[in-house]
């Protein structure tokens, strides 16, 4: 057990790390060449094209000379508390504004809380107990004289925290009755005041049975004109692009390898940048390169056309699945919301996600195909989180030095150094679990994207779950319980029901020297390095340097960030879990807790304001995981105490805590059914309501025209765009090859037409509407 | 554990009781006066209205006399046989037949199964165990011999068990998904092909919300009207209907007193009966008895008339709860599938249940009082099952001698004689056990009505489970672990995951002969006593004796039962749950099963054919809880089996049969995704299919006046009719003030008008035409 002194020492450590990274990112951010990666959103947005401090010539260019303001240089503090929520909600989405409530609802539910708890228990724990009559100087330097631990066993002291447990948890349900509230209100209130969108109106139909005499979009057409005769527009078949994708992304790399090469020639115009024509630029004759990519890539662009129109011609290209779009909100919201055929594994409709949110790859899988996924995933998922240490155990065991000399013989005289020796042992093993941690995200997408779900926000959704699970086992139960994660499983599964919650209690108010600081490495220093965007920056000004052409170019360099969800939320999740957790058994954590929620708080909601550029928008889709994960901790907790409180042989106290948990779920369940449904389904009235008030397209036809294209794959419009920027020779030709992938009413595929080039440029305009029109 | 010889005992003793009972029905049925007993379903179909072998005058009425029928007297099995299923589901309905399927899908499970164990397993088990070199006679009489027990520890002949469980599941999980395939099947095509019926166009709101300025029936129309223009027809009103049902069950027993003194009077038409008018009938003045309850009953009609135009006037006693039509299946299926308002507490739409199966007094229960009502029963139902022993030993204790004797001290001398004593010794504590499981089936319906589900079928399919749970832990666990279910609890708690298995694995072959004889007691004679039909026979002839007057009465003394769902499909769950359990371990056990479902085939189809009157249709709702239980019991035979095997220190087994719960799982979890829809949906396509095929009503107006009335509470007609039959006087006046509770398009409540005879007649002869339409 670390001493208060040993966390003072901690806590000034990670105190000044976290204003390093502050003073740093204060600097770097009023120099103008950083401007775009600390304002990328205000790019994005269309409402900043250069630098605001740009003054002073050419070095003023590049930095800062406008000494004032590096006497102003933390004024980013105010500025980002000053845009109201609505005026978020307008600038970067419900999904942001949404995910800044997450960090003040933490705020609320733990500064009374610690309020409380400061009041109230830490005189109870501090007095009288089982450490007072110990030295003075042992218990004072001990931080567990504050926490539950002092109490002696027996004692009726203990009823003071079980009340406080009951009143704690009925304040957390309380905040989170009303912020699920809120949300669910804000969410509606923001799809209904959102402008005109394709996926109102679309439904995404899978599973489309095959039939053997007819094409799919026939049957699609047929079938939903049967059923739907009211309310069906028209549909957009899906297509097979994995071939077509292959050549675009061959495509873009050569096109990068262009630009370099006229870069390096526009600054050195005397030499024209060649290369050898073999494999890998190795040998062969040399050409230029200039040259050379412009053939490849005028090869690749006819190359790209016929593969396009055999996509698109062929049905052996079109997948089993369509978005069909209707005449109403009504019509979709019906067909979403209902089963369409006998067979319910065939003909499944669902929502469409916005066409920013699908996950093209995913929409063809069949329907066992699904289920079998599921279940391995469900497995591999099962295996990872509680075998995950094996692996790295193993590659450890490699990476030390005997493995080392056994590889590479050589390398003895330099590893019998003793500095280089010591120096080794210490790094190499850490090296490797950072590896496979820091892998860890990737591994969890990968495997939610095998399990096949279809848009964006629900991958990263799932793999936020996933992320979850294996940090309350890794990192919560893995801290406090020792042992890997495997032992542990052993354990509980040859230890009674009673037994576990009795094994981790005990060892809780332990550990809480520990959790004091991780919060301050990562939740303080860690948050403090977010805002400095380390990565990004240095990123930017190497793409800055060798590939930047063009203003196009540039916003590509950018490459501005959304809120990383999967990675963000877990975190969070877990900082309310050791709240939770510890705002009755040692409530000195408290302020660390909240410390963290403030400053993130701020930082957050700079990065949102300043750089994040969402890809999608959920409209808040996460909510209902952010309150189970609250409620689950809250069980948690409950659950931890009474095992506490049993080995602190106040038995009786069980049946007096047993009530919580259940009171506690109950609730859970009454708001999963009063909220969750306003995340998860469109109410007919609501559908009804919009589509009354809006009247300004007034014909099917003008629907049809704004349906048209919005759910085409994106890899068509990219082609086309740097078709049109770059091949200006091929247009013509390009815009006579390039039928419409969309199939409406009469216009079946046989009547390929050409009105692609309106649709993209249609396309842009109602997302540029959308995001302008946000109230 | 009982020798083989004790087994025969009792199967000798149990084949005999169950052959008494047939033998006893068989003579019985045959006896005319006892034809509306057996043959109920023929009268209540109008397919019969005199006994068959009506012949030989007077005597010949009541007895039996043509002597050749007592030859053929089993012949009932035979013709039990020969009606076909799909005469079955148009004679009986759909939830008949599948009931029986569950029968034969027992006898198709268990059939091949003990086959093959009987090949593989019996000489594993016999040849060469740990029992082998035991005395002969000692191995020979003992059923263990043939069981797993026989094996010796750490012996590889455990491969065959576990090979042979694979093979089982795989059967079993074969034969249950065809069955639920064909169930599946089977209810969409009687769905399908079913007349058309108020409830296909029918939606039961609840929640409608308390607008101050407007009815409730206002409200729905305008909700209605404006989020389904297209599809909205009319609705009826759901009325509190508390005091006037109160009043009709007083007319009844009125009514009951009257047919007596008239039947006694024409049967004695000398003496005019009289009663006393005063309490009870003890004082007061004589007066006739006919006069009395006439007059009495004339007064009651007045008041009932009163109550009547009180209720469908008054607003107060509009519920928020409303039957709304729609003018087409598709436009209901539509509003039944979706959320309707923001407020998902608010406007819940469900299908509605067919009108003879809506429970109403549920109707009106509010969206909180439901949540709190379904934990308060979660709680209960938790206690019920688990401490259901300790009010029975306090019963018991105090129902013994000593208890007695403080109770009632003049009893002493007739208790300290020794018969009496032993007897009551013996008898009072079985007999309050006995109550107290008796009253089971009711207590467990009571609680699943104040969970407050609205049609009768979800109450006897929630009912069943309930029961399924009491006699899983109370029965199989109770039988196999000693100790009471709260003793098993305690335990439960304090052991751990993997113990819990094996602590009741390691006894399960040693209760097999205890099973064998459950088996026998309950599953064969049992069964036999349910085709003697005992308690309805004498009830029947005791209303005949008294009350019944007119060929009406008659057909309400008959009291046709339905299939008894909450008691019969539990106990056939454990059944199943024996027969998988025991599969492997003991397949001796298998044979008495395949004898019990044979059986209990035979006598249930007896039975549906000639006795049941199905109160409501669900088209066969229950199916997906009996396939989920047999799922259920595959899980727990594989778990017990692995617990078995880890205490023959076969250790090495748990990873090979580790992967068969999942595997099971996932299958359920298939089954459900791919056939449990077809259970709780209704598919747009079908709905579309039968509103484009059936075109018998051209306008809506005929569809208006077929729905008008249909779901008007039964209460209304019950009075109606009672009415039109008796108080001929008052019909003129009744009729005016009969208002309509129908409340269609244009004629609000206040334009009340008079068609309620026509309403009436019209739902008769939709019901008349129902049962003869059926396929």
């Amino acid at each position: 057990m670390a001493s208060l002194g040993d966390i003072g020492v901690s806590a000034f450590i990670n105190i000044l790390s976290a204003f390093a990274f502050l003073l740093a990112f204060a600097l770097l951010r009023i120099q103008p060449i950083n401007d775009r990666v600390y304002f990328t959103k205000w790019y994005i947005a269309g409402k900043r094209s250069s630098p605001r401090n740009n003054r002073g010539g050419l070095v003023g260019k590049f930095v800062n000379l406008n000494f004032r303001t590096y006497l102003t240089f933390l004024n980013w503090m105010p500025q980002a508390l000053k845009m109201s929520e609505s005026e978020i909600i307008s600038h970067a989405g419900l999904d942001s504004a949404v995910f800044l409530r997450i960090y003040t609802l933490g705020l609320k539910i733990f500064g009374p809380i610690a309020v409380v708890a400061f009041l109230v228990l830490l005189p109870v724990n501090a007095t009288g107990g089982t450490l007072f009559f110990l030295r003075r100087d042992l218990v004072v330097s001990n931080i567990d004289k504050l926490s539950i631990s002092n109490v002696r066993p027996r004692s009726y002291k203990f009823l003071a925290h079980i009340s406080m447990e009951y009143l704690f948890t009925f304040w957390a349900c309380y905040m989170l009755y009303k912020e699920y509230d809120r949300v669910a209100s804000m969410r509606l209130n923001f799809l209904a005041s959102q402008g005109r969108r394709p996926e109102q109106f679309t439904v995404l139909v899978r599973n489309v049975p095959r039939d053997s005499g007819r094409s799919v979009s026939d049957s699609v057409e047929t079938f939903f004109r049967r059923n739907h005769p009211d309310h069906y527009l028209c549909h957009q078949p899906v297509y097979n692009t994995k071939k077509f994708a292959k050549l675009v992304r061959k495509r873009d790399r050569l096109q990068n390898w262009l630009d370099y090469n006229q870069l390096k020639f526009e600054r050195n115009p005397n030499k024209r940048p060649t290369k050898k024509g073999g494999f890998l630029g190795l040998w062969g004759e040399t050409v230029d390169s200039i040259d050379f990519y412009k053939g490849q890539i005028k090869l690749l662009d006819t190359q790209l056309t016929m593969e396009r129109q055999k996509v698109l011609k062929d049905p052996k290209f079109v997948t089993p699945a369509a978005f069909v779009s209707f005449k109403s909100r009504w019509g979709a919201a019906v067909c979403a919301q209902t089963q369409q055929s006998k067979n319910p594994t065939l003909w499944l409709t669902n929502w469409a996600p916005e066409p920013r949110d699908v996950y093209w790859k995913n929409l063809a899988i069949p329907y066992v195909s699904l289920t079998i996924r599921r279940l391995v995933i469900a497995i591999s998922m099962f295996a990872l989180v509680f075998f995950y240490m094996i692996p790295i155990a193993f590659v450890q065991s490699l990476a030390n030095l005997e493995g080392l000399q056994k590889v590479a013989p050589f390398l003895r005289p330099l590893i019998e150094w003793k500095v280089v020796k010591s120096f080794l042992q210490g790094f190499l093993p850490g090296l490797a679990l950072k590896i496979f941690l820091l892998a860890l995200p990737s591994i969890l997408m990968l495997m939610s994207k095998i399990e096949g779900h279809v848009s964006l926000a629900v991958l990263e959704r799932r793999t936020a779950a996933k992320y979850y699970y294996f940090m309350l086992v890794n990192v919560f139960l893995g801290s406090i319980a020792a042992g890997t994660a495997f032992q542990q499983l052993h354990a509980f599964l040859h230890q009674s029901a009673t037994q576990i919650p009795r094994n981790i209690g005990v060892s809780i108010p332990m550990k809480a020297t520990f959790f004091i600081t991780y919060i301050m490495v990562d939740g303080w220093a860690g948050i403090a390095s977010e805002i400095l965007r380390l990565k990004p920056l240095a990123i930017f000004h190497l793409k800055n340097m060798f590939l930047v052409k063009t203003e196009r170019d540039l916003e590509k360099a950018m490459n501005a960030k959304s809120v990383d969800f999967p990675e963000a939320l877990p975190s969070l999740q877990l900082y309310f879990l050791l709240g939770i957790v510890y705002m009755v058994v040692t409530p000195v954590l408290l302020p660390f807790i909240l410390v963290f929620f403030a400053f993130a708080h701020f930082v957050y909601r700079h990065q949102v304001i300043n750089v994040y550029n969402q890809k999608y928008e959920s409209a808040a889709a996460f909510w209902p995981h952010v309150h189970g994960r609250i409620i689950a901790s809250l069980v948690i907790s409950q659950l931890l105490l009474m095992g506490l409180l049993s080995t602190k042989k106040a038995a009786n106290s069980t049946p007096l805590l047993i009530v919580l948990p259940i009171l506690t779920l109950t609730f859970h369940k009454y708001c999963k059914n009063r909220f969750e449904p306003a995340f998860r389904k469109y109410p007919l009235e609501e559908a009804m309501n919009k589509d009354t008030q809006d009247v300004a397209f007034e014909s099917d036809d003008d629907l049809k025209s704004y349906m048209t294209g919005a759910y085409v794959h994106p890899i068509f419009h990219s082609f086309q765009e740097v078709e049109l920027d770059e091949v200006r020779v091929d247009k013509n030709q390009a815009h006579i090859t390039n039928p419409s992938p969309t199939v409406c009413e009469d216009k079946r595929s046989q009547s390929i037409h050409t009105v692609y080039h309106y649709e993209f440029e249609s396309q842009n305009r109602v997302y540029r509407h959308d995001i302008e029109s946000q109230p």
